[in-house]
């Protein structure tokens, strides 16, 4: 698998690889993976277009997080699922489109200016531009912005939090493929970010804490800049 | 199953007990529904607490449309599931939360002059004290920021919009519980008001359209004011 990395090669940061990282683990599929940088558009040309993850499997070419995930979901039926039915799998892409529209944008903005820290030296103009291009700001502007866009970080979070409050994973008793797209997101800031951006009481930590705790500590001993 | 009325007792405009009468045509379960007004509080003190839907199956006395919609699943498990597995129940609980933290504040302000229209007189002052109290406004305010509203309300809604663009249903090729939470809310304002929020082309209306024609245009047969 093409996983998105920093200078550094052991910072993995996208919040896409981060899903497919934890649905390999959630179906018991070891996976190496292969650090690869925003400008290296030809190495994944291979797979008919730019950006990953890329997952290998054999002689099968798979991309984008959600299509893998239903690729592992099809081709591994008899592994713990991803989805328990069909419903789960429409709710989960309604979290898909909620973390996608809501929340990577309210993360983006705290998290950017590390980001460019961290990037590999090559990828950092292209970075600098598609953002701000995308974002109509100056990644510094966002830095000024800090406090208010940790207090609308954690106004969005609300859904999430009271979720979570009252069950221990957005799949119930146990972790399914909705909670690692959350947990992407959130994997995404951590890995690319020396700052904290949940308060230690807040229940979408706990759960957080959870999930990186999963499958020997898969999230948990992720490195981290700083 | 006592039902939150207007003065004019055929309109029903509580989005919980439109969620319950859905889950219940979903289950093939015929219902009595009984009109019921906010001050009314003594004639359901018999469930403990003073909020509908009050659901009575045999001795069997449920509220909370959540805790309702538990009960069927586990009362009636041979009809079909409104929740097709543990993470299925977990994402709807997602979007349960986000249906009452996000959607109904945000069409609460736009149709809020109209429910105190449609009122039982008796209700009246109840429900300008609680809402004023609660919204931290006069109900006539939000008739005023009326543009401002509506496209918070569009904006709010993309996540759901880029979902149901790409299947039928949450529940996916068909509806699930998560469907009928959101379409309560959409249902609330269309039988407690007859201003159209929808725009035509949007695939939420689409979506929403579906839901109407349920179980013999269940929604759709449904009175509306003006």
């Amino acid at each position: 698998m093409y996983d998105l990395a920093a200078a550094d090669p052991r910072l993995r940061f996208s919040p896409y690889c981060w899903r497919t990282r934890m649905a390999l683990a959630h179906k018991g599929l070891a996976v190496e993976t292969l650090p690869w940088r925003f400008t290296e558009k030809d190495v994944i040309a291979f797979s008919g277009q730019g950006r990953v993850p890329v997952l290998i499997d054999g002689e099968t070419v798979v991309s984008d997080s959600w299509e893998i995930a239903d690729y592992l979901e099809k081709t591994y039926p008899d592994r713990p699922a991803l989805f328990g039915s069909d419903d789960a799998r429409g709710t989960a892409l309604f979290v898909k489109r909620w973390t996608e529209g809501q929340l990577h944008p309210a993360l983006v903005r705290l998290i950017i200016a590390d980001i460019a820290k961290i990037l590999d030296p090559k990828d950092v103009d292209y970075f600098r531009e598609s953002r701000e291009k995308a974002l109509g700001a100056r990644l510094e502007d966002h830095v000024a912005a800090k406090a208010e866009n940790l207090k609308r970080l954690g106004d969005l979070m609300a859904p999430l939090r009271f979720t979570v409050k009252d069950m221990p994973f957005l799949g119930g008793e146990r972790p399914a493929y909705a909670d690692y797209i959350v947990f992407g997101a959130l994997q995404w800031a951590r890995c690319a970010s020396p700052q904290n951006l949940l308060e230690d009481d807040d229940p979408v930590a706990a759960w957080f804490g959870r999930l990186l705790d999963l499958y020997g500590g898969l999230g948990a001993r992720a490195p981290r800049p700083g």
